[in-house]
């Protein structure tokens, strides 16, 4: 088990190995896949259909001279195995020490920590920028799948390498689907180019400027070891579009492509996870819910996400069911932004959802196409609390920040299953303001809710105390009521519970109530504090006669994290919250 | 004078015009546009080259039910001469009226009020969304000028229309330049296309699924509306690359297209402005000054702009003698810190700048791309005041808000020329951290400034005093200087001054010290107040036994305003200050 796999300590060991051995390392490796993925998961497709090409690149490349960037870099465990970190697949003891994306902390054949699409073919150009700056002479590879190719960071680069004099390889890793099906005019040009073998007329990569060669057999490591020499050492820019099969030796994974992108622990027989999610109520399904009920209705709604459709769990099937009432742009967060503004210009409904640290990626065009213009949009973000995604490159902690201090956004925290859909109902009716809901991340709770917020930066009065405020964001409420009995119960005293539900704002006349009978504001979100929430509220009562102290995270990017911990660490369980009332 | 131009209320009036009128029409708006440039500025070569396209497109389509969406929306004058707005060209009473973009406020011609770049074929694509949602079927023209295409939205939005399936056309306004030369490998194929009358082979327009026409005199009134007719009522999307001569009509413009992009107020006869600026000190020719002698000394060193070498006087000839260590992306923010990202990690010294305002489009690759990665480089933001661009698309005062709350990033504001030019030769040599220095927006001042800032967030007590501490962030020091001398004179003690330096932390050290013979801090910052640096303050001070008061902008899209009536707006003149201060 794992011979050929274990004598391979550094790339250049594979150039021992004859082709018989090279073959079967590749399954050595997709074993090493299943050993990882059937007990702690993690992303399936992309690694098993590289596997190969992964195998050729570091034969006939000279790695870490010679420089790989991967894309997302959700496809680079085959590539850490062969770089010294076999032990993360073929050791159940070491599954921890690799992340699940290139790391330059654990290797220096890891140049970025990323995570976030269509990066890899820019960072990677400045890796060539400086080395032709330094005189030097290594090759610079990017390795790119075919789905980031509609972000626009990858088109900027593609646009930049297609001017660029010196020695660069774009490889384009073509195995027809993104993590959905993929969507827009590109994919019909690589799919005629895969049906000529290359020779299609109006070769995108050529419209760009780059040169081009086409292998159609991406998992044919001889193949792939002609070719890559064929570009090794090439003195220019030149695109190296690979056919590959995504999830490539593994029945399931072959037959069902989208489920099989990214896996929780399963059982290799029958394909099934090992623990059941689901069930129970969720989050995801109310809003699929809604989707649905809304859709048949209001034939002006209609969804639009940026390639993540799975963030909420509408599958096909789903899809399917809201015919034009679903749009998926593809990987291109800044235009879903930009197509959901104008469609709410023009009337219609727009519901656009994805998960926090993505829409990061629209940052100006929430700013500028959206805000600026007022139009009455609804963005539903997934993951925006610090306890579902914790690597550092899929943070949902920065949302706060970066979302709450744009004018004219409403952004809404819901604090229960009630809220959340009513907030819902509320937004997409409503002509008067852009709206960014934070699905919640926690369990699903119940509590009655408002039907209406059209007043907007009202909070809502949950129990009314004396002496200290609570201020709870969203699903971080259940935290207050927690601390609210606590209170109670440690100082005897009843404190006021504040319901926010408006994260971007600040109910001052509320805050010039409390400030007559309490001495206190205690706020509470789910995020990092700097440029969030509560130091709105800090700066309200800068010169007020009434103290507030801001929980949250800090300014930090936290890499996979135990989230509970993560919160004694910056001192805001409800113990910790109880010791400091005693100081205050 | 302006006898046809006054006949038209409304584009259909256009439609009971003789060739020739058609014709003189063009001439006479652009008298109308010689008549605002030379007496207010504004963009000119944009506006110059679209006069027949303009009159073209109103000619065949029905403007409003048929919507037309500008990118940028600088190219947008001779379409608000002929919808309604001719009196803010020809009637300099009315200067006023019109904005330098399109704006809903002003027309229902115009559906967006946009500035940045390569939004409106995203923006139009949402525009034809809704129509298609509602069965109905105006046509939905984006125009786009070729300098918008290299960025990242654009070509999202490519390929998006690539995969539409009903009416919808983008009219390519090919006029061979962005603001300075075009950079990438598109541009090479847009020469083809334009030398092959759009017959060449591995056209970008087709690569992306789209069907594509090409007519060369895109300033024959004549042919244009031939050409418009042609797409009227199409039935899928169609690009439409029409060539036209940026500038036209006034020799020096023609000549010499970069500097006659936008021009201040100008001598019709010399092409030479009304009034001389330079000639004193600039902070933008210190940094000329500073990047011309780095780079003779350093080979490592570069500078990369996205299209943006104007915003600090970096002409022509100082682009040909920095030769290769000079590098403009075209407009493609996201790539362009990307880029540099990745060339701080292969050991070179990267310097990005450009305008505060279009560094937002990068929020996602400053945080993922460079931060989480923490790779050195200096980023230098111009126009990140208030006191300088003021059109609510061109804003800078939501900098500090949008990058000071992103881990491991230094923010730096520079309070002098010394400070400036300390920090930046300081931030391009450190290999800790990536940084952003803001440009100072104020007249230059001296003041000896610090070497070294390794140590992060370390304020400077400039003057130690008691009671009050104002903390004035960078350009607003020198008002943290006035309200000094305002609190010695009105109230008869010292208190004291603090230059912050780093917009992005709280030196928590000085804070303790302050707290034990001051009262109050006032915070002074050149931005919006929400998420920026005052707060960081005000929520560190929450429980302490000190008053904060942050003095800053209000979370607004402000629009064409008067600096100074707007700090009085805000209530932080110095005067206002010192009432405030009676009250505390």
């Amino acid at each position: 088990m794992f011979d050929i796999l274990k004598r391979i300590d550094k790339p250049c060991d594979l150039r021992g190995l004859s082709n018989i051995e090279l073959e079967n390392l590749a399954s050595e490796m997709r074993e090493a896949l299943f050993n990882r993925l059937t007990k702690i998961g993690g992303h399936f497709g992309p690694n098993f259909g590289i596997v190969e090409a992964t195998i050729a690149m570091h034969y006939v490349f000279d790695s870490p001279k010679d420089k790989f960037v991967f894309d997302v870099s959700h496809q680079s465990y085959p590539h850490k195995m062969l770089t010294g970190r076999r032990n993360g697949y073929i050791d159940d003891a070491h599954f921890s020490e690799d992340s699940g994306y290139t790391n330059p902390d654990e290797s220096e054949h890891d140049f970025f920590n990323v995570g976030h699409t269509s990066t890899s073919i820019a960072l990677a150009a400045g890796l060539a920028k400086a080395r032709d700056l330094k005189k030097s002479n290594e090759n610079i590879i990017a390795v790119i799948g075919d789905g980031s190719l509609s972000g626009g960071e990858a088109m900027e680069a593609l646009n930049i390498a297609g001017a660029m004099k010196s020695n660069f390889i774009i490889v384009v890793n073509d195995n027809e689907i993104a993590i959905a099906e993929n969507h827009g005019g590109i994919y019909e040009n690589l799919a005629h180019l895969r049906e000529t073998a290359g020779k299609a007329e109006n070769n995108l990569f050529k419209a760009y400027g780059l040169d081009y060669i086409y292998e159609e057999n991406g998992n044919d490591i001889q193949k792939l070891i002609e070719l890559f020499k064929k570009v090794k050492d090439i003195d220019h820019p030149i695109v190296v579009h690979i056919h590959t099969q995504k999830g490539k030796g593994y029945k399931y994974a072959e037959q069902n492509k989208e489920p099989w992108h990214w896996t929780a622990p399963f059982n290799r027989e029958t394909g099934l996870p090992k623990v059941n999610f689901g069930g129970g109520e969720s989050y995801s399904q109310m809003t699929i819910d809604f989707i649905l009920e809304k859709a048949k209705k209001d034939k002006d709604f209609f969804v639009i996400t940026p390639a993540m459709p799975g963030v909420i769990g509408m599958n096909k099937e789903i899809r399917e069911q809201l015919k034009d009432q679903y749009v998926d742009v593809g990987i291109a967060e800044e235009a879903a932004v930009a197509v959901a503004s104008g469609a709410a210009k023009n009337g219609a409904k727009p519901l656009l959802f994805t998960n926090m640290t993505f829409i990061q990626r629209a940052y100006d065009q929430i700013s500028q196409d959206l805000c600026i213009n007022n139009n009455p949009v609804t963005m539903v973000m997934n993951c925006s609390s610090f306890n579902i995604l914790t690597d550092v490159t899929h943070l949902g902690i920065f949302g706060l920040p970066a979302f709450t201090n744009i004018p004219n956004l409403v952004v809404l925290a819901p604090s229960s299953a009630e809220e959340y859909k009513n907030m819902l109902s509320w937004s997409v009716e409503q002509r008067e303001h852009p709206v960014m809901i934070l699905m919640p991340g926690n369990q699903v709770t119940h509590r009655e809710a408002d039907i209406d917020y059209s007043e907007i930066n009202k909070y809502k009065v949950e129990k009314k105390g004396s002496k200290t405020a609570i201020i709870a964001l969203g699903d971080f409420y259940q935290r207050g009521e927690e601390l609210f009995d606590a209170i109670k119960e440690k100082f005897s005293y009843e404190p006021t519970l504040i319901n926010p539900r408006f994260a971007s704002g600040v109910d001052k006349k509320l805050i010039q109530e409390l400030e007559k009978d309490h001495e206190l504001i205690i706020t509470l979100e789910d995020g990092v504090v700097e440029g969030g929430f509560g130091q709105k509220i800090a700066s309200y009562c800068g010169t007020r006669n009434i103290k507030v102290k801001n929980y949250g995270l800090e300014k930090i990017f936290y890499d996979r994290y135990n989230p509970e911990e993560l919160l004694k660490e910056v001192g805001m369980t409800t113990e910790q919250i109880i010791e400091d009332l005693k100081c205050f």
